[in-house]
């Protein structure tokens, strides 16, 4: 039902955002103008992506973070000790990123980029930029971007915070054998959609569902192989104590420590009543 | 240290991933070719970016969401019923997301997006992609992406479950109030960079760290106005309470029903002991 304040005309407001998405960067070339702390973070978060890096900035302003990147990694950085000299620069590049403090340089470095039709961030000038950057958490396969669309890195660097607290540190790892078993899983049923693919899809998703993380971080090879033989071919999905030939689920660490700290907790109250009873009862008798 | 079992020349790899960033497309122009389900989860992605949506599909293949979509959203969408054309379909285009069961007609309009430097992303396809899409959560100006890097939505879709559950809902409603502040405290002291900049950068992360969120979502203008004369203007981070004139600071609900359970727990104990004892004593006696 539509609020009965509000226009019946008017559409439920859903923008303000941005478009997060996973920007591919395999082997294509990305220019950096500008060599101090926050042209290190971008390097590490190009890195990442597997990109081709070239580095422009004067030796003098280059960050101790930048020289390590550029000495690590010598085969993804070419690093110019120079200034950026013109649109030439430009011409193949797949996206640029500026973190210069000459907000100037930045914006003519943006006009050419736009004229160019490739990709570009200014450092600290929301207003020049195709793209944000975010708080950023990775756990191999796994990767998690916190915007506040601009509302301050603080609030991101908080979110990021808890939301790694929420992680057990183990879903990169279930993530990759996952992505194993799911490939696995292809190469035994192949084909692309239809009533197969849907079938394919369904029963992953049973895995997903039914498996705990840290059950999925355990899907070596082995058990991927005795997981489609006992769970795919005889379509079913065992649980991996099945697998394993047990029939109890073992209780989760959390839960036991939780459990023998209130067993603690009510083996001393008991302890203390006994005690607090017979010194009551002992000096009455008296 | 190196680890002696690796190769002294061999770089410490941090590849193999994504390059995770906000794209900004308010009032820009993005063709999505295709209406069925698929589409109408990329119209709603490009609404939450405020961009003008071309939208191509033959009426017969348009998903119920999708149509729902162009109907609440008339100045947002323009719909043609008919299939993509050609080349100029994507002229006048900022960015270009195809949802089509047709691959071969997917590679042709990746490959005419790749020529004109049109940013494209192809359902399903994702060789054909420059960027994909991932798993989202929204709430206010807070935006979270969770990516598995092609290792499967349903790990994806978990992950998003698990980090729901970690966040309290009032964390965009935290956010846009924490923006309220520092705008508000940039006017009050005004400046780009430098001492001040620093100063001002120092005591709003002082404040988000202080405050928690739901005490964050209580700054209302008039709780602004006072943090900036009882906090900034007196180089200080005073709590919530102590503006509010308060001395305490309450116990957050969580902790008391934790503790009152932990405290019945050690009474029903402690009885238990001495009822126990009082009767082993009274047998002893007879």
């Amino acid at each position: 039902m539509a609020d009965s304040c509000a226009s019946p005309t008017a559409p439920p407001s859903i923008g303000g955002g941005s478009l997060l998405i996973a920007w591919q960067l395999k082997d294509k070339n990305v220019l950096i103008v500008g060599g101090g702390e926050v042209a290190s973070q971008r390097i590490e978060s190009v890195l990442t992506a597997d990109a081709h890096i070239t580095l422009l900035a004067p030796a003098k302003g280059v960050h101790a973070r930048t020289k390590e990147l550029i000495d690590t990694y010598p085969s993804r950085i070419t690093y110019h000790d120079r200034r950026f000299s013109g649109p030439a620069e430009i011409h193949k590049m797949d996206m640029v990123l500026t973190a210069l403090d000459d907000v100037n340089r930045s914006r003519e470095i943006c006009e050419m980029c736009r004229k160019n039709k490739v990709p570009v961030n200014a450092a600290d000038i929301p207003e020049l930029c195709d793209f944000y950057f975010g708080a950023q958490i990775r756990d191999g396969p796994l990767q998690i971007m916190i915007s506040t669309n601009g509302n301050g890195p603080r609030m991101a660097a908080l979110m990021k915070k808890k939301i790694n607290s929420a992680l057990s540190g183990k879903e990169g790892g279930a993530i990759e054998r996952v992505g194993v078993l799911r490939s696995q899983l292809k190469e035994r049923a192949p084909g692309v959609g239809g009533a197969l693919g849907r079938k394919r899809m369904k029963w992953m998703s049973e895995v997903c569902n039914i498996w705990e993380m840290d059950e999925l971080m355990q899907l070596d090879d082995a058990f991927i192989t005795k997981l489609l033989d006992e769970g795919w071919d005889k379509n079913c999905v065992p649980t991996l104590d099945q697998l394993k030939g047990r029939t109890t689920r073992k209780t989760s660490r959390h839960t036991q420590s939780s459990d023998s700290s209130q067993w603690l907790l009510a083996m001393g109250s008991f302890a203390l009543g006994a005690v607090c009873t017979t010194l009551i009862l002992l000096s009455r008798k008296r």
